[in-house]
């Protein structure tokens, strides 16, 4: 067994060939004893890695909060043998820890999430490390102002993703020449061969086009990886891509560069670690960044008054939302605002207005815009990333992920519903409720009037994991107080007595509505309740339950598809022990086509007539 | 006013010029008429749309079901009162009709769907037309073997689209010589300018890096985009993007290459109007397409016998897809499969081996997988679109906007759920069922079994829509028949008596955990009514609400997050008039880690176990 090398010494070549052959050892025992995984992936980029450890990487594994440290994106994350390996090989995991791979409980899972100190982001869904990591980069540059560098492993076949694409345009533009990616050419995906083989020019004339610094290597060989690492950490208003060649299986015979092993333990691992020249125990000091402090995060001004709206007033809650979250701006010194290219739509641009550094535009690319948001998010920022509710679906697995990640994020999407009026239903967010309550751990808040709207932004920055808020594109009354409380998981009973006969429940737009349908109802001697469930997740099942005892009856009422909105959400809170009440179910069935937000409402049968036909019939029945 | 060109003349240059004014005149005349829209980026593609129709469109409006016919995609879908004035100008559409734009009612919407017979696909969401005219292209050179052309129209902000890289991507590397882009760069996003304003260069380096022909010209210029087009048209082994430097608004002083005058009327429409020369009444006549016969599609064996598995046989769903999809392309020769690169594993691949000609690779690039599977629709294939569950997230926008097409799609989603095991949170799909049924007139199955599936996977076949199957990884034991017929809409009453007590409803992999609690709550007195709820949209209503009756409590289970699926399509069934049954809801509530397809399923509370205790809480209570 080679030496081990002392905390002190400085890898020689030699010696990170030698780290190189521990790491493949390593992740194919990693994946022996799981019984599955990716060291056929892992192996490729063996070298890649050993160098970035040995040479480049600057991080301090004892202080992972460290602000200077470098940030490290695996987004080929199948290839979690191989940093599960480099952990081992840094002294931050023990051997033992490192055979528990993909085991129960073991916070070394197949795909690398942050229950590991050290990762940033889950990934696993390919094409997201780019994006993520342009946003952790863009931090530094814009945010953070520190040296700390992004180093993201992207595997050949996420280059196929879109959304790397965005995150080259977006780096690409912005100049990240802090940004450092490296792409593992193995030239094999899952079912075989890559697109491009191991043309590597194929990538670098692409990612060339896009603004980039590109270097092409042999990603075996120590010294061009090395001098490659070197190049990106000097050169200056570029991001570079190190587009590297390798192989596959690299190092043993019966795997190397052959169709027909990805994702699976080598078929004879004693014999594969003997090829690879045994077990060793190396161990490497990755170098601690220079000390740096976070920069101190001042607000402008902490006591700055939050927009107040006189009841009556017509106001759009994406107004409020923007003239809100401008406030908040100067309020904490942590707010970041990301936008789809639609600023002046979503009114996320009147926070621009005043902390033009803390926004960041992200044009028409919904990805890069959530992928952003996380990666601003890893450095303790606290992001709100706005565009229409519809487009937020293209970001559907980049949210799905943020979760996996146990990020904090908050998501706002405007233009919610057939209320948009004559744009049609492209436009139109009829799924976003169910796409948002979803999502493992979050949020969704819905509010009605401006004032609830202020509280809701407000609250939003304090909340963990995804929080969404849908905001409308017209104007409503003002129907709140300024000093209202709002609480998350909490309702409002607009309208109630002792003798309600049925319960009207709405949100955002359809409160309105439902009140409208209450007016009318009134007049006919039926008497209902109204609930604004302004919170859909969580949701307030008390309030929901005494509403059932009281009334028995519930109309639902949603501008929204009727599966996993807000009629879902209200029969959450029913079931085992709580009587279920009869329901009838409002929401937008049919597809909708052009016209005015108000004949829009009345086609989806959502209006206030067919809430009133709606109790009326659930009454006399 | 300008004479009248007959259905006979050919244009002059000088009459094309007259005719791109009046596009621009009636682009502004609808806008004004429906007090919303988008002239000015209507009139910055005035010229390319003259010329187009003038010159180079092969197009039958009197008979849009024309196999020889052209294709025409306004991916900037926004622009439509420009491709409205262009019916117009065909004679296809009057006067009376254009002025319905965004009315209530007129198929003249804000955004153009396919309700008018010269649209294929509807768009608005940016980025979606070019993956859409790949598919279309594709099938003209792969599938129909037909000389069409495809002509996609973009604005240069979707640019920023990911998914429009893919689409580069992937007709580059077919060399789809059938399919020119014209890019609108007018320079003005919604916001305010765009990344690249009028560097044309910067698109082009770009696109020709991805394997494009380019052509850059002033799109205002008709002799140059004349020029452009036929050298599209005659250039051979790669498609063609026309990049054409416009001014947004273009002709009115007021607006012309002005900040803030997107998405709405011009100011002065009458003095607008003025200024670009008045009213015309010029028609253009579109050049019919050769004639071309659509090619017979001959079944290779239209009674091929579709697999049979026997009871018992351990068979995870995903393969019995696959074996059945291989015969169903035997059967039909309309089937045509497409994949993500994961072929090996979705089993798509069983479909590869004996008719390649009809699988479309996709490589890892979900928005474009069905972006070319609406396209191939568009030529009356049948598409069957196929990945991991967890990664159709990353084509929600796509699936909603297929929706809007009014598409015909066949999605498939396999690895579903925690039941995936070791693989962790980034591969299991745990919200693709929400996500599929809040997808308007969707179709959500969900076989338990290999011989269920084969009946599915063959239904799907026929159904309108976009109809989604959800395929499980791990095999699981057979249970039916292979003559049991499993119509769309029903469910299989899996255990039964007139004494059940509790009704355990599940689907796929829960089925079989169903099945183990009732066999364990026999043991002690409890009589459980099982249901497989193979179709999760429709929903068998009628046996659910029998259920609920017989039984007054339902355990529920599911391998998905609790929102959306399984338990909320349950619901669906009760409310008006019937009555709900006490409910115990079992779902993916927390999130997942690494462990055994049984560990997992047990850690999330669905497997056999959790569910004998709901039953007995539940009867108890």
């Amino acid at each position: 067994m080679p030496p081990t090398v002392t905390q002190d010494a400085v890898l020689t070549d030699s010696q990170i060939a030698e780290l190189a052959q521990q790491l493949r050892v390593d992740a194919v025992r990693a994946a022996d004893a799981a019984g599955s995984g990716h060291p056929t992936s892992s192996m490729s980029a063996a070298e890649l890695f050993a160098v970035l450890l040995a040479r480049h990487l600057r991080y301090d594994f004892d202080h992972p909060e460290n602000p200077a440290n470098d940030h490290l994106i695996l987004s080929k994350g199948h290839a979690s043998p191989l940093l599960y390996a480099a952990y081992k090989a840094a002294g931050a995991v023990t051997d033992d820890e490192l055979l528990t791979f993909r085991k129960l409980g073991s916070r070394l899972e197949g795909h690398p999430t942050p229950k590991i100190p050290w990762v940033d982001v889950a990934t696993g869904s390919l094409g997201q490390g780019l994006p993520i990591g342009v946003g952790v980069a863009l931090a530094g540059a814009r945010l953070d102002h520190l040296p700390y560098r992004t180093w993201v492993l992207c595997g050949d076949s996420e280059m196929a993703e879109g959304s790397v694409w965005e995150a080259f345009e977006q780096a690409g533009m912005e100049g990240l020449q802090n940004l450092t990616l490296m792409i593992d050419v193995n030239r094999l995906g899952q079912r075989g061969p890559t697109r491009h083989g191991w043309d590597l020019d194929a990538y670098a004339r692409r990612i060339r086009a896009f603004g980039w610094h590109t270097v092409e290597i042999d990603g075996h060989d120590i010294d061009a990886v090395d001098e490659a690492m070197a190049t990106a950490r000097t050169n200056r208003g570029a991001p570079t891509a190190i587009i590297a060649r390798t192989r596959k299986g690299r190092g043993v015979a019966a795997v190397e560069n052959q169709e027909g092993k990805h994702g699976k333990p080598l078929p004879d691992a004693e014999a594969a670690i003997r090829e690879l020249g045994g077990l060793r125990d190396l161990r490497v000091q990755v170098r601690k960044p220079a000390d740096a402090e976070r920069q101190p995060r001042e607000a402008a001004d902490p006591h700055a008054p939050l927009p107040r709206y006189d009841k009556g007033a017509a106001v759009a809650t994406r107004t409020a939302f923007g003239e809100a979250l401008a406030v908040l701006g100067d309020r904490r010194a942590d707010i970041v605002t990301l936008d789809g290219e639609v600023g002046d739509s979503t009114k996320a641009q009147l926070f621009a207005a005043g902390h033009s550094e803390r926004y960041i535009e992200c044009y028409i690319a919904e990805q890069e815009l959530i992928g952003a948001a996380v990666g601003v998010g890893v450095r303790g920022w606290t992001p709100y990333a706005c565009t229409f509710a519809a487009f937020l679906t293209r970001a559907h697995d980049f949210l799905r992920m943020a979760a996996v990640s146990r990020s904090d994020l908050n998501v706002v999407g405007t233009h919610a519903g057939v209320a948009i009026g004559e744009d049609g239903p492209s436009q139109m967010g009829l799924e976003d409720l169910a796409m948002l309550r979803g999502i493992h751990g979050s949020t969704v808040l819905y509010p009605c009037d401006a004032n609830q709207t202020v509280q809701l932004v407000t609250a939003m920055a304090e909340r963990t994991g995804i929080t969404y808020l849908r905001a409308s594109r017209g104007e409503f009354p003002v129907i709140y107080g300024p000093d209202d409380a709002f609480p998350i998981g909490g309702s409002k009973v607009l309208r109630s007595g002792d003798e309600d006969q049925v319960t009207l429940i709405g949100a955002g737009v359809t409160v309105h509505e439902a009140l409208a349908a209450a007016d009318k109802l009134a007049t006919e001697g039926i008497r209902a309740r109204v609930i604004d469930l302004y919170s859909l997740k969580p949701v307030d099942a008390k309030t929901l339950r005494a509403a059932a005892q009281a009334t028995g009856r519930f109309v639902t009422v949603e501008d929204h598809h009727p599966e996993g909105g807000l009629a879902d959400a209200v029969l959450e809170s029913f079931g085992n022990g709580h009587p279920m009440p009869r329901l009838t179910r409002l929401a937008v069935y049919s597809m909708p086509g052009s016209a005015t937000p108000a004949e829009q409402l009345d086609a989806a049968g959502v209006s206030a007539p067919s809430i009133a036909a709606a109790a009326r019939k659930l009454v006399a029945d």
